[in-house]
């Protein structure tokens, strides 16, 4: 994720942002080609150039405009749903640290709670690592002690296997007799929560937008820019490789956003910031226990980028 | 669905992707003929022809591509929701294994777990066969004894048969005083969710987009979309077929997806890949009880789709 | 509502499909012998004519679709709203008869049972009746006693009345020992979305669209598509009355289709099959009792269409 | 909230509903003095007169639409939330009204459920005497005690003290042993929900659009309805006035709609008919009690309009 | 946020409304100078200048009025969101005051009710320092004894310790036998409702839309308004500086109100009135234990604006 820098109106203009400008520089490079060569042949071979003109492209246009529309709004829902679930991940682990400090008398530093609330932070480690198809060993030893992270990394899905270690713990706790069914259920609830974002955050990662959007629109998208010059040589003559281009990269650069969002827990520029997220939930369950060892926050690079 | 493969914005172009090509090929054809005809007739028969010009297209369409645009909206909300169904479904499963070997106090091989385990898997199964009218048979065989199968069979609705079953087996553990009430009704409210999940895919497969939806833009696109080469003769001359052919494709594919994605519980290319989430859901359910014999994840075939 | 029958994309252009056409039929006709004016006017008496051209046409024309588009969106809303309140109420049809015969512990053919998901039926049937205006005497007479019949028949609102003895029976229950409250709460929880079904539907027949909506956009789609033969006719000359035609057709059975859509709960033909829903629930109470006597499906008739 | 009336197509083109028409009269009427004036400019002052053509106005008119119809998406939002928000208030009364008469096990006519009812009653119509800044005193005195009304009268917020009443008495059947906690915890959740209704129509009403949009929208729709006889004189002559009063009436009434609909609970002419609502509600409640005084449903006026 | 002084369709074209206004001033004053330069170009020096005409922005015009619309949406929903979790945060504050006050037979005037009370009271103005960056000293002060308020501050998230303090007060009660588990469960479910309003604030505010719509659209809304003189100059010569401003401005002032929307917790004209809702809030508290001291509401200053 870019954190916005403080600008203005002018400067923004020209901010160096090279998240989606590298995607669409190749196709708007060939596209700045192909106005050159109307230029050229309007003037060279114009009885052998196609006989365009504007009139096709405002028929396609809108409708390529309404149609790269729908596949934005699709993917931003898909990008929002994922930070919503991550949102939702946090509140669970604040409700989750409260439960387990004041329902079950427990003292703020027991190693039972510490257990607890290491578990909650695990999960959300454990979730960004298998949607970025990471290692989590580091991530889960610094938390837990060395036989469950054997114990977890032989799991398939990893932080499946947590929520039943952390469930376990609930139900132990009811067992040694901390609270009763009452207070133990409504713990249960938010550990499936917890398991609802996991399947969510696996929702939104194994299953895309249907293949045949993508492919219609990138065809329909690419072809349009590239008859563009051809439509406009004869209404703007030598103007015609700037403002094709301009129209172009209207049209590109929305095209490949949606496709930078469509798998929102992706490492590209305008993906989630995963580990701070990560961090921050873990910040949370550390001030919750008054605990002095916080991982620090992270920072956005130079380039104003969150990972 | 058709899983994306990796590519390139300039290999993306020609990529071979036939799952919505085919359905509009023919009409292509006969539109690219009628761009022939309206060259032939511009030049040799230019009298007989009828008086088109832009005009008309510019006015019906926008209108065209909004309404074009409704339609795939709600054929795509209707696919999202249905994901979203089964996406649920895995999350109770989960649920319900984590419920069953943590709150029943049962090791995890005992077999009233598994046979839970198994009248879970077997819903999500007979949910599956239910959507696409095949034989559940084989498929609840395999998790299920005989006796049971038969039983199921015979019953109109089998996802429902399964889930009082499954509901027997939690009220028998509550009254083997395994849990008290508070945590049977926990236990419940989860079923309540497989049925919600059932009932929402039978709404979704038993009520198509109102048919006069489906007429009324038939009608309308693939009128357009014949009239057009005549509208574009006037202007763009021996370009027409071509363009008109280009125009024709973004509108003909995309109203093609939309009546794909309107039942998301078929067997074509782009709808839901059941048979492949089935398959996740019933691993989920092994590792819940550190099983063995898990099921080998379904891959994409060749064309890169998944069932 | 009409169900779909299978069609190849050519022969669906000649469907015969009356639903909608035959509303706007008049209105079409009337444009149609416009158009014939216009071009009758346009070389007989030009002089007399307005000077029209499609300049403002292009103006409205974008604007009125997307006006044209809110309002269906908002019908079609209303519509799935009411298909999604009725497919839970046979969610919690089914999770009621799973806990009528699990929970109590009650044989399946006890007689209190039978009632209890008698009313749950006649629930069903009295509140279509109520979105109908029909009787609902001869429904409820086949699945209560004579008594109680005349009891709910008496009331003003008779689904109300229903669940009020269903709640007194799930209570008679509690008090008879066969569950505690807990469970009673949860079998109440049930009745209050049945209630929340019944208030949605009392909603949505209740408050139609605001009214001032329908007559702008009535006045102003009958106003566009009256002036549009005589905007064309200088374009398009003698293909003036099929092309007027054509464009207002899109129009208006586009707005004919919201107007059926935003009372779903009527007898046109693309309203929601409410006789065909209400008799699938039955069917699922009857199958939760093993019951022999199930009502038969109902089919679409020789016009694709279900009640 | 006008009602519609029965009517045909045809009739609907010249049917009375003044609800919007009068709040665009009067710029009606100047924008057609600017046609007037643009007729007799064109003819008498053409070098005076400013170069304008239709191309601006096709660049404006669509952004303008657009940005209209997404003002008039979020009111329409706005209203139906509100409507959504009385139908749960309906649901939940009729829901506390089963609640009282069968769980607490006292007669329907017992004066405690008497009181309790009434306090639901009193409840709605205080929501709707704050909602409409009216006084609330009369409806008060006729469904509670006079001391309990002045009680009431001297709250700031006259809803939320109601509540507290209410829940008062839910808690003292509860301490008389009427039921248990997990009863008394289902009635003070559906407190909770009307409860959620206050809030919500609170913060409608309180938080209007964003003033922004009202005064940008303002300017730009009615600068460019000034305009456009200008712009439209050079293409349809003497038609301007009629055709220019068209495109200004479709933008204009549809703006209005939009501001009628902003605050939903007032008194204009499409607003919600809280009054009636009322009404319904508190029907509901006697139904509930077989009480033989229910107050008669309010019926449209000769405007066909209900308040 | 500006509060909508009364004022009628004419006078409203007029009012002087200065929050958007300021912000596009001086790329108007650049468009018009372009304006200005293109007229003397266009006589002065017309084979120097770009051959541009409008077809161009009758192509890009329409796709940017769809682009800048996506964004304005998600901005408004950002917006209304935030509103609707302030809303909610209102509701858990009367919630958890009648059952403070109900549930635990403590007298209103009760010191452990005053305390929960003004912790929630706390815990709104906490968030709303920590949601605009200010100092929270004074409001905890006012609300909370010393040694508590030096004990929140030191806290990394303020609000979140509120909530701990808050639970372990509802523990207390429950341990002091005020109430059983039931009850208790009901008041925790309130505070981890108000955690969800603390994450969901922190969601917004920590996730700004992706950064690449904000710099693509910027780029291409004002190079769009910077061509559009030379595009318009053909057409509608002397006009062009006029109307060139005002379809800037159209584009521009709309891109900015959704800039400013975005954040919705800051300081800006249209930002939510967070001051005035946690007044409000604060009252709601106060009215509950019929205390006298009530905060006065907060008024709109002489801009109309309410902070």
């Amino acid at each position: 994720m870019i954190v916005r820098p403080k600008t203005t109106w002018f400067r923004m203009l020209f901010v160096w942002h090279g998240s989606v400008l590298h995607r669409v520089l190749a196709p708007l490079l060939v596209n700045f080609l192909l106005g050159l060569l109307a230029v050229w042949g309007s003037t060279h071979a114009s009885h052998f150039f196609p006989h365009l003109n504007p009139v096709p492209f405002s028929l396609i246009g809108v409708a390529l405009a309404i149609f790269v529309s729908f596949r934005n709004n699709a993917c931003y829902a898909r990008y929002w749903e994922a930070r919503t679930l991550w949102g939702s991940m946090k509140n669970q682990a604040r409700d989750l640290a409260r439960f387990a400090i004041t329902v079950t008398d427990l003292p703020k530093d027991d190693p039972q709670v510490a257990r607890a609330l290491n578990l909650v932070a695990a999960f959300v480690y454990a979730l960004k690592h298998q949607l970025r198809d990471s290692d989590p060993r580091d991530s889960l030893a610094r938390l837990l002690d060395g036989e469950l992270v054997e114990d977890i990394l032989r799991r398939d899905c990893r932080p499946q296997y947590i929520l039943e270690c952390l469930q376990q713990q609930l139900v132990a706790w009811c067992r040694q007799g901390r609270y009763g069914d009452i207070l133990l259920e409504s713990g249960l609830r938010k550990l499936d929560t917890l398991n609802a974002v996991l399947g969510g955050c696996e929702r939104i990662r194994g299953t895309p937008l249907p293949y045949a959007y993508d492919v219609l629109l990138h065809r329909t998208t690419y072809f349009y820019c590239a008859l563009l010059p051809f439509g406009l040589i004869g209404s703007i003559g030598l103007a015609t490789p700037l403002i094709s281009v301009f129209i172009a990269y209207a049209f590109l650069a929305w095209h490949a956003i949606a496709s930078e969002l469509e798998d929102p827990f992706g490492d590209e520029p305008n993906d989630l910031a995963l580990a701070s997220l990560s961090v921050d939930t873990e910040r949370a369950l550390r001030q919750a226990v008054d605990a002095r060892d916080m991982p620090p926050r992270l920072l956005p690079d130079l380039d104003f980028r969150l990972r």
